[in-house]
């Protein structure tokens, strides 16, 4: 789309690289997939190696998750109800638009509220999918990687999702994974759902 | 890096797929091109004259302007002083968060504080490379595409920069172009310093 300046002889330009064309070269379409579960449940241990498979095949992705997002975009908000909703309305705006710049987007945060997750389906559209990954609390707590759990049982963290929060489970979900064993094998159901969902070239 | 999980036999991988893996496979570094100057200057002009000539080399990039921020990721921003504040701020966060993904970013934002830029800088370090557009008032509003001085003139739109509100020049821009005529040499002329910039390859 052009339009003349009217002055000084201009010609100006709008946008011509579009998502379409973005996407033809990514030979893939951009979408976000949204793993949601309990701290523990394994989001992040999915995104990172179903990305991990994806580059090796020469695809473009990026994984949101709480290192990279809360320390900056989403420096200014605490955790109250609303700072809550907010940061997770921010990760949505986005992941909506690496998906126009054609980008598979893989985002790992607890993600506990339904509301939450249904504003960034409105968000994205047809773009957005919504992982749940199913694990039981023993199982996350007996994780407990960071230890958040130990903290969180001490009184130390209020609000823990499964322990003084409550998590809301997807009503209806894109995929249900059981991450409580046998990573590897999810990560391949994962990798084979992304993939058909972004039509992979 | 890998951990083993203190249960259930799980294997906890996290990030492999890094910035310098991504810029490998991209053929360019990451890097944020910061595009300022009065309305009417030719920011976006630029920005997307340049992404078209990087597209059609097989490059990516994103161009972030008014257009797909202020509806989404700022769009619980309003126009006072803080608000424009935060609005630059989350830009540049953003643009930090596609550098990281292994994306060339050019930015088409008034901008019109020193201290909103330098904030930029610093968010983004050496990645970030402020583009000085240079062009007469009399130019810009003589182009005047969306018709926003008029408006601003006859009082419709306040606090509108270079009517009722102070531009900042930069200082030290990385590059400083006039944008009062010519574009397409503009255009050339920012490409080959995106081109060295990002070391295409």
């Amino acid at each position: 789309m052009t339009e003349q300046g009217k002055s000084s002889n201009v010609v100006w330009h709008h946008a011509t690289v579009t998502r379409k064309r973005r996407e033809q070269m990514n030979k893939h379409r951009g979408a976000v997939f949204w793993f949601t579960g309990l701290s523990g449940a394994g989001k992040s241990t999915l995104a990172h190696d179903v990305e991990e498979k994806l580059y090796q095949l020469g695809h473009r992705t990026y994984v949101l998750d709480g290192d990279n997002v809360r320390h900056g975009l989403c420096a200014d908000l605490a955790f109250s109800d609303q700072d809550r909703k907010e940061n997770i309305r921010r990760i949505g705006q986005m992941a909506r638009l690496y998906v126009e710049a054609g980008i598979i987007v893989l985002t790992a945060f607890i993600s506990p509220f339904r509301s939450d997750r249904d504003n960034v389906r409105k968000i994205c559209g047809h773009d957005f999918h919504e992982i749940y990954c199913i694990c039981s609390l023993e199982v996350c707590e007996s994780r407990d990687v960071k230890g958040l759990y130990k903290r969180a049982r001490a009184g130390e963290i209020p609000d823990f999702t499964g322990i003084s929060s409550p998590y809301e489970e997807p009503e209806a979900p894109e995929l249900e994974i059981d991450t409580e064993s046998h990573l590897d094998e999810c990560s391949k159901r994962v990798f084979e759902y992304i993939a058909a969902s972004v039509e992979l070239r």
